[in-house]
């Protein structure tokens, strides 16, 4: 309830910003490059509208919490800006590393306009998050916008370590879950933290607050992304939207194939023979689950949901917004939605 | 002399405190990671060396600037070597990008270690970088670090705004001069008046003084990228290092082209019918200098190289530094050295 009314105060104001963060940097003959972070943003072109858009989760997170740490959650928009500006260049810059073809359904921006513009764009949207960033030290305080941009940097830099391991992981078949969490602590819960931390950077809390906000948004990164691993293979295509086959298909190294390979059983060896079809899935979920993957990962995630839940009751979040942060958090690890 | 000098003291810190920044990052598993910043910084792998790594100009421009405006040029390191990883940030893409095989005489990074991690060690290079800038809120003062971290990403959005512009060119034969200064300040100007901005900012200089330094920064990009333009046709390949012919043969829109396509003469007509051949280029040389284009290029050198001149008297650089930054503008637009 509180989630559903916040969100829609929240979410048209976020589009606007973003896109006012987007278009200020218009200049006569720079349409297209405008145009390029226009489409990948899902606001123009083929395809374009909420679908396309995301659910700006990270930006709707950091004005919860700043709203929820007994802040002002519009003195937060630039942080909000910046979070969801810095998640949409590490998926243009993904696409490219990956080759895919299509994101959120649509063609990719590498894919429209080639590797060396759809580079460029990625490149601005970055700037264009930190420039956003520093206008904390505006609207809330020089040391919250000095200190939100230290932390974007610091998380940033986690993301492309978490990336270049996902890249050198591909072809390995020596990994186990050692190799899984520093990979997913870089690649999804280094900005899920600073959405939380930037929130309540926002809202001027206090150290011990804002490091619970903190933990609070680490955790449910790393709890949602094993959730995400979970529900990529066992999950219900109908419910999850995405086809459960893709992630044994596809190659990754989720928390159940990397828990698979170290118990060095037959869906290990089956693994080392290169990449599994599409006929192959079905046995090799059973097997998977068989080998105790599904457990161990079940309660992998039922454990990371817990800390997260614990974290964010220590930072006691207040009123509508802090219900609304409750809510939100049980939603993402449940899936419902 | 002074330059002499302070080079000799100066380069061997920058160089150690660009190590610094990189290795820093450094943590089991990400050997790699770093093994590749490394390589392209000109320190390890094959042909590493002092011809590798280029001339430092940037990050030794911060350094004097810094010293010349009556700081103490320690203090700007954080800035001299943020705009040195911003450079090679730009160089490791537009490798990608301009699918370039060699960087000073080495095999750009993209050919040894692919796409995906190539782009990704710019992005890194690009990060640290911005962690960097924001170290002067340590070494200088809160404002000068948030100044200078806002303008270096404004600078970053002008080189990302030019690379834009760069690629938007190519293949197109309806462009003239005014398409070229807007790509020329991004690409070249704006990060040599970060450098000298940066420098001013770190001494804590009046506001006026910081702004002449600003203003002989980029008169001193725009005069170098002029100068640049009219040796890549009419150099002395022997003494300027630099083949003369793979301006014209590269289809490069340096100005004289720029000016000669605007002439709409032989030239022109020419260019319009597809890439100029190494057989050509000794009569396009000549045809582009009898279309007035050689004069035209190099009457605009002189005069930029007198403003740029001129902002740094403004300025007035003090000491040593002083003597040393007139040096250094002097012989960069001389291109003696």
């Amino acid at each position: 309830m509180s989630l559903q009314k916040l969100s829609d105060s929240m979410l048209p104001v976020i589009e606007q910003e973003l896109n006012h963060a987007i278009i200020q940097i218009l200049q006569p003959g720079l349409d297209d490059m405008v145009a390029m972070m226009n489409y990948h943003m899902g606001w123009v072109g083929e395809g374009a509208g909420p679908e396309a858009r995301g659910k700006r989760i990270r930006p709707l997170l950091v004005l919860l919490c700043a709203a929820a740490a007994g802040g002002d959650w519009r003195g937060a928009l630039p942080g909000a800006v910046a979070v969801e500006l810095v998640h949409n260049f590490s998926l243009v810059h993904d696409d490219i590393q990956d080759q895919s073809p299509l994101r959120r359904g649509r063609a990719t921006l590498w894919t429209r306009c080639g590797i060396a513009q759809a580079l460029n764009t990625g490149d601005t949207l970055f700037v264009l998050a930190q420039l956003a960033v520093l206008r904390l030290a505006e609207t809330v305080s020089r040391e919250a916008g000095l200190e939100a941009a230290r932390f974007l940097q610091e998380t940033c830099l986690a993301l492309t370590q978490g990336q270049y391991l996902d890249l050198s992981y591909e072809g390995r078949v020596d990994l186990s879950e050692v190799d899984y969490w520093p990979m997913v602590r870089g690649k999804t819960a280094a900005l899920l933290e600073a959405c939380t931390y930037i929130g309540a950077l926002s809202a001027q809390a206090q150290p011990a607050v804002c490091q619970a906000y903190r933990e609070f948004g680490n955790l449910l990164g790393l709890a949602f992304q094993v959730q995400d691993d979970l529900l990529g293979i066992w999950g219900d295509a109908a419910s999850t939207g995405k086809s459960t086959a893709s992630d044994l298909v596809s190659g990754k190294k989720t928390l159940p194939v990397l828990y698979g390979l170290s118990q060095q059983g037959v869906f290990a060896r089956r693994w080392a023979q290169g990449a599994i079809q599409p006929d192959e899935v079905q046995a090799l979920r059973i097997q998977l689950e068989a080998e105790g993957a599904r457990r161990y990962v079940s309660e992998c995630a039922d454990q990371l949901t817990r800390q997260a839940l614990e974290a964010l009751a220590r930072a006691r979040p207040a009123g509508e917004a802090g219900q609304a942060l409750d809510e939100l958090a049980r939603r993402l690890l449940k899936r419902e939605n």
